[in-house]
């Protein structure tokens, strides 16, 4: 039986990040449905490698099973740790943020080109990219170049996704940029003036699509596997 | 200046389509944008081929421009006719039926399969899947093989389109189903229920990825002919 | 009923383009098919955007319904607008230029790169790659950078051509080349000497394919939508 | 130096299948430069599998290097054994038949089938279609299903050519049918007439787009593999 | 610092299974490197979804992480569950038995054919294949359709495997056929036999590449998420 | 019947290249089959285009058939000549390096990059992997640039190698490198040294396939063709 309420899922313990969603999604408060956004305390600070991801899915699953007033759910990390996992365990629509920002940029533009936050998440992002069937749209991925104490200076982190940005366009033929990373949303905005590109947040993007298969009570329908 | 009306134009000049796809929008009546459907008088009773599809550009481009109060399009005919003709025509959010339902099922199960009104149909959309890349998720592409008299007739199509539903899912390998065509969401809940596959309707599909949009002012940006 | 004569329709109004196309194809002379050029009056002076190309098809396919004597068609605009609607009006072969100058590339070299006129093509002809299956082959797709000035002047044209063959060539690894547009056969056979590589005139590439198609009696058998 | 001929080369030793295809270019005879059809006589009664295939490639390139006047080579074997090889020993034009075949198709269905003599033949047919990257547009490709001796009934193969036709269009989709060999040209009047698809007999569509590439003097420009 | 042996992990908790790879393995004990397989107790009995999977990941890492003498790791499951993160968790070389039997399987036959024991395993399949990039050479993916009760009979399995592998050689066009399962090893001469072609029996194929790059000292490299 | 030894047969006349090939297979001297290396003396002194390498197809067949005690075979040059007439001449094991190599290479990073000696083999190579269907994993091929007198000195061609390594891994994203050509595994460690990425030596990878196709008897059935 189903709730009324979407649950974003922040895989990692950053309850910053999890504000940081929870912002970015003001703009759909209007939608109708209630938008609760939790953080994974079991987590890492944040997942930079596949084994991190891989390692979330266990209490995410069980976080997910708590949420008894759940109408569908996001799981906001760049990545999709468990996507397919959680759809096995519900039949409730579930939306992963990589997924849904691609499809959505897919409708924005002929190319995509995606602001990767580290260089060993790549080969990660194609490999999902290459089982999504979408690599012949890819523009590019590139990360930001910066070490792990320039990331957390926003300035630095604005100057660099902004060249990135511009790398992809200029150098790659990028159409339509996508952040690849939660938690981001602040920038998008400057960032889209920056490039002239439409710029997909990957939060945004899947809750607008799961708030609309909600809406219309679209879902993988519980098929074991069948996504 | 956009305004605050999600415009949907039926490029054929059926109006009973129209009504069908207005019935189909009711669940996104909530979102909080205000939603308009139109006929294009000059279009055809019904869109067959590449060639009546492609004469209903002009007079819908001239439609679209005249809703003053667009906040984005929606072009319901499955073909997408005219769909970057009019994103060269404004900056606003606009978005096709064949192109956002492609997008959503991608994101409800691996492979996808088409029902499709007439054989005819079949090339113009594998041309349009080519052009958006996703080939490779394509399970088949089956028209329902009634005769033109023999559409007009609920009961004959309905069955058709369980028994094509169910030759998609049997000998094609398709997780997600869908509606090849404009206006027969009143099926779309049986065949669900008769598959056990989830299924688009693809103005569904398409309106609730334009309110996404419009809600969060994601655009191709005006950008010429950037999708 | 066919004719004898094959007919080639510039969808812009220039003129000076017809005259272009006409001289580029004085080596096919020899093939025993009279050949006739025609200026689409209706069509804008040059063809920009998708939007622009898709007003030319309506005018475009009245003017091919005109010719009575037509054994079949060329449409010469890169861009190929109004291809499948005008093989939905007649049995008679109906080549594109883009589509001819593709095949043909890639009976010379195992990777084409494609000159633009402008960069808003790009996404436009990547598109149809995509349609058209081949995105595999391509090497790239660049724009050659000029303002509408510029390229009005042969000379800036003609090193702007060179330049972006060259990087075509080496950056990307192009083995064949593709000019991107009507109306610039003078050029070939400079930039064939300059960059090394065989260059492909989209219109002579189309107009050979169809006097083979004519004299071979090869058509897409006016099957509804077939191509 | 080139001359001013058209070289047809049968790798295989069967004089009855040169003077088909002899016969089958008939039509072309009115382009303005003779056509030579030449036997290898080292070749095999017939070509079977990979290993004849490439057996025939050293003397068909002393075969064609002895022809002096020629202007332009034909490599009549579907399965264009020694293409590239002969695009290395000359800057002349090199068709394939194979090669020529897929992109005269590709011009006139949207998806392909292929009608194989044998069902060995079938892996070395793929291998080429991915080398040429055309494997998205194939419907399907299919052997005769007969034995040796039935081969040798010209009835037999009718009827079973006209089969496995409609088992492509039917189940598989394709839109345009390929002749998988040399020397059966004289079945496709009569599949066409059957399946209601255009057929591309592949020694006619080698020619032709032969004799636009000497009329147009394009080639691959001798540049060593650039093929 | 690396150890002598190849350590083979059956991430389900039989013993049965585990007991079927060591006997598969037996013809690669010539190799030089001693070769120990252990069952993961925290296993499920076996594994049929995503969820189940994916939660045998933290377990499987921390198996891996205590041996002390691995020269090397297999995971031997068809699924490849948490190939990355042990990627990631250590240099040394790390082999899946899906991918592995796939990349065998593209050296012995054009397309490869699955043999799935659950329907629901298919689309996970082909998330695999999509990532590893070689769906052009898939011919399919069936599964044996026996009830779980049927499964457990091996005459029933063997009867199953056999029909199946003759629907991929017959329908599919399969030239080799891939076991999608550990632990059926036992078949595979029987599978050979009755279907004529070469059946890649995934555990064996990932232990010889697995022996292979350990006498090279060839592996992944540690580099982050390389794979 | 089979022998017990494994045969590798390099196709260019050079006995250097021999020497090299062998010492390269020292680590897999203790998998239990005799190796053994033999030079193709008809073969040129080394193989630059198509056109030399068909041309050894021929006596390499006679030299493979005379190799009584064969197990199996490797063919050793990166090209691959004449791989699948071997497998239609025997049922043994015949693996090419070419095709080792990236099936190797395809299970230690998500894109693979290769080093060509000479520009000219590079469409060469593409068509192979476009035939193997592996294309998307391709991060690039680049050629070592180097004149084919600075190719004999060893410390311009390492040089050459570590900074055309460096560029694929930099510039177009290789997580793991090919030697594309046999006879240069005295450079791997060094380069694997220097650019910290998997380097795939294709002579050792294909012996370590092949020995595993030995020990498991396992090959492409002798079907013809199959390959």
């Amino acid at each position: 039986m189903s709730g009324d309420t979407l649950i974003v899922i922040n895989p990692n313990a950053s309850q910053a990040v999890t504000d940081g969603i929870k912002l970015a999604l003001d703009p759909l408060r209007g939608f109708g449905t209630p938008i609760r956004c939790l953080t994974l305390s079991e987590g890492p600070p944040g997942i930079e490698d596949q084994r991190q991801a891989d390692l979330t899915i266990a209490p995410m699953l069980r976080l997910a099973a708590a949420q008894k007033d759940a109408a569908g759910y996001v799981i906001a990390c760049f990545g999709d740790p468990g996507l397919h996992a959680l759809r096995d365990q519900t039949p409730l629509p579930v939306v992963g943020i990589q997924e849904a920002a691609v499809m959505t940029a897919l409708t924005l533009g002929q190319r995509f080109g995606v602001i990767a936050i580290l260089p060993a998440s790549i080969p990660r992002h194609l490999r999902a990219f290459g089982a999504m069937g979408v690599l012949d749209r890819l523009a590019g991925d590139r990360a930001l170049g910066l070490s792990v104490a320039d990331l957390a200076d926003p300035d630095k982190s604005l100057d660099a996704m902004i060249s990135t940005g511009k790398r992809l366009r200029d150098e790659d033929g990028a159409n339509v940029l996508i952040m690849g990373c939660a938690g981001m949303a602040q920038y998008r905005q400057t960032l889209e003036a920056e490039t002239g590109l439409p710029v997909v947040e990957p939060c945004q993007a899947a809750a607008a699509l799961a708030l609309g298969q909600i809406a219309l009570t679209l879902s993988h329908k519980g098929t074991n596997d069948a996504g």
